[in-house]
């Protein structure tokens, strides 16, 4: 398939790579130009301006932030206004519910496709096509990106016809996740002031009950404190935590575990640690104990 | 092995029992006498008073708290005063780490052995024999003691020579299962506000990231709102949370989402729901967000 | 002087009658005309649009939040576009600290001056000319604006010459009120769960210590658990806490408390108490201790 | 009236001393004998033990901790054993309402009177005979007491027959206290990040609507930063935040910002400044702002 790929930041690369093993005609924008040349070396178009990207079936975006895909898509990259009726846009990063259902309407009067897949994995399963994918949009457009999906992660979930539900999962899980790194954080915290040695009770704890993935391997971030160079930002997760916050809001749902993360990670970049990983609140928790 | 057993209750039945099927020779004490008698058709010796149990090599005690530990072995049941230097006391239900302490003390004067094991693990795996075990304690008695824990669990962790450690790493285990219980509790209203159905929600996020066997048990009870019968119940729960809080608070380590699941379940108890299942703090969150 | 005033609900009615005693030439506009209507029985011109209260040297809003602030100056009400460069705009209702930011740069685009002036005090005290007012603006304006000030406060405090300054005092300001109120709820269900009655219990701590008027207002509707009607609605609470959370959030200050008051109000909301006194947050906190 | 007093310390001492002036025969005792021998200069008589200090019709204890009382009461001090039953014991330190509720027992089994009577003030006004006093006994008992009470305080507020209903007051006021500083902490750790004067702020805010004499006074320290010499502890603030949480878990009364307030005081112990005034607690907010 034609496919336009913009933004390769740490994900991005991995994604778009596999879309291009997967025998895909990709063509690929990224601010950075550099980055999208190493990809031409594996067959990659590189386009000079996210417009560019425009001309194949679907143009897939994984930008950092809701600021930075507005301005590809509604702003100087003006993206939206070269996508002809037929083309879909597939956004694909973490972005806010609130964007997203500007979107549905921006591509509604424009007379685009839009569909909301954002993904669950670090860099590496990017790389290794082994992200979790969580789409939602129009049947027949979904089907249409199912082969794209397929390459680019193991599970594709679909979540029904309307795009900003697969937003809300997305910051869901990224907050059951986060929250999981600041329980994790407490619980070192207690035990090494008790005189246990981190890495047995990490032992011990994945080995037994708290034993998914995702808690070895944030646990085993925190109990090396091992929090350089970063996975993902603590910038970037106080990003995130806002954008759950700010889901919760809008429903008028009240999350006091988000609330404590929140104040965690403006702690955190108060303090001068917003280019640590993001595990490392459990550094400040560390310190309001007394640790180290 | 000669074992007496004290406190046949949820947990305490199917580990007695496990002893009875590895060829050990055990003493039960119950208080509803009823209980006991049961496992005298399965082999045990029925005693008539906790004192009585401690004929053997080993008395393991598997009490509701503190309060009933006391009891038994320093109070009414007078169990302390009738074990014999070459015996040992192992306490296997979830204690404060303070009376762990104290126990190494007591035990200490009357110059008899003590050893802290506690375990994670539901009433199903007590009865399959597949709990965790985490024992601290003179390593000699723990060496005496392994054939029991091998009867009664899948993997014994040692933590060391000092009983309340075994204690401590107990009480941050269970604060990291009802932490995640409470952050299932909030994530699901969220998306149950954006009109997610729970039950798929929960499918996405246990084959996916959220994959460990503690978190699908939890979350399916919230997705299908089934708290009661209670597994453990809420105001049970809320006996952990503050022992939780207690060796926190001995420690000087602030936590604060123990500090939210603490003002939880004080909510739940002040609302009738203490003979609910533990998960049912996650009703609460729900109705905090006007669902329901 | 010759004055514009826009906004006439139960804050600007009073703020507005003051002027026209204190001798001003007063011009209103309200959505509602009726209100308007009534004020021109003591003397005000009536405008039949925003933009037509811009003869004076003055334009004063009043209005309830940064929508409407937003759609009366820059959106159909089209009032800056009116404004010529000796008219000085006094937005003295509380808005976020980022539109006051805006506007700060929107007036010096237009060449037209913008004073903040946010006040402290219920509508009695407006009606009474006993408002507490805190302004920020350039020197040259604020001395232009002292005698309008004068006519409708007891106090005028100045806070320099950056508008969105006086917007952060007035924002933090309300947080400890609203942080009272949930502290009062708090210690109004400690106290009544150990029996005492709650008009025995205001009456002690606000002749001791706890003694500022706002506490004695606050504690006597919270001792009579009478929330209606509102004299300041909870739903326009949970957009001052939003405020406070913005400007909390944009400078990297955790605030624990502001964040346990978001979730109440939240709460709030999604019980549909919304249209009640802002106080009834001690109705939940009452609630979840299992009160009444 | 013939009075016994025990506990000199930074309250107890001008107590004594205004009982002295009321022309009241006190016998005095406190552990560091030399600050009963300044008060003998003054008249009073010097007793070599607690239990000597029962001589009179009353016998006042103000000391440091529920630990304390007990050794006196119950423990080495062995004063309640010396107690005839015509005499009564009046406890007005901040005392739990779990020991309080303890004493009523005590003193019934014993047969001797007991008044519950915690004062609100600082040292100065312990000095001054400005003390409010919040008494709870048998009505016999508090009338014989008043002429002891008008001597020390300026009002004694009359709490009914039950002790321990004092001690819960007296235990939400210093909530109501500890829980202003704490909003306080967040206000200006939120203005001073925008820039503006703690000076300016605290004279804006205290002189308009945050006018409580302990406001000014716990305002006045943060914006001086002025946390040492203490006037109370965050030593002993921490204990009396773990007095109150402990009152509201047995009412069952979830209390977020206690919580909030019990994390604050773990970290400041952590952080090794329980000697510094308890309104450190504010430069715990600021460090976490990024402030200083």
């Amino acid at each position: 398939m034609k496919v336009g790929f913009v933004g390769l930041g740490s994900m991005g690369r991995g994604m778009a790579r596999n879309l291009l093993r997967a025998g895909h005609d990709v063509t690929v924008y990224n601010r950075t130009r550099s980055r999208a040349e190493e990809l031409a070396r594996e067959g990659a178009k590189v386009a000079a301006t996210p417009a560019e990207t425009a001309s194949g079936e679907v143009v897939i975006t994984m930008l950092a932030d809701d600021h930075a895909l507005e301005d590809v898509l509604l702003g100087s990259g003006d993206l939206l206004a070269r996508l002809r009726p037929d083309q879909i846009h597939v956004s694909m990063s973490t972005i806010s519910v609130e964007l997203s259902r500007n979107l549905v309407e921006a591509h509604r009067r424009h007379g685009t496709g839009y569909v909301s897949a954002p993904v669950f994995g670090r860099p590496e399963a990017a790389e290794a096509a082994k992200l979790f994918i969580v789409a939602a949009g129009p049947t027949a457009l979904l089907a249409k990106c199912d082969p794209l999906f397929s390459a680019m992660g193991q599970k594709t979930f679909i979540l029904g016809e309307d795009p900003p539900v697969a937003n809300v999962l997305k910051l869901s899980g990224n907050f059951l996740i986060v929250a999981t790194i600041e329980c994790l954080g407490e619980a070192f915290a207690l035990v090494r002031k008790y005189g246990m040695d981190p890495q047995q009770y990490l032992e011990i704890i994945t080995s037994s009950f708290f034993s998914a993935p995702f808690q070895k391997i944030y646990g085993g971030i925190i109990a090396q404190q091992k929090y350089e160079p970063a996975g993902f930002s603590l910038r970037l997760g106080a990003k995130d935590v806002r954008l759950i916050l700010a889901a919760a809001d809008t429903a008028n749902v009240p999350m006091p575990v988000a609330s404590v993360l929140h104040d965690r990670f403006l702690t955190g970049i108060s303090r001068g640690m917003g280019e640590k990983d993001w595990s490392a609140i459990a550094q400040l928790q560390a310190e309001s104990a007394g640790l180290k």
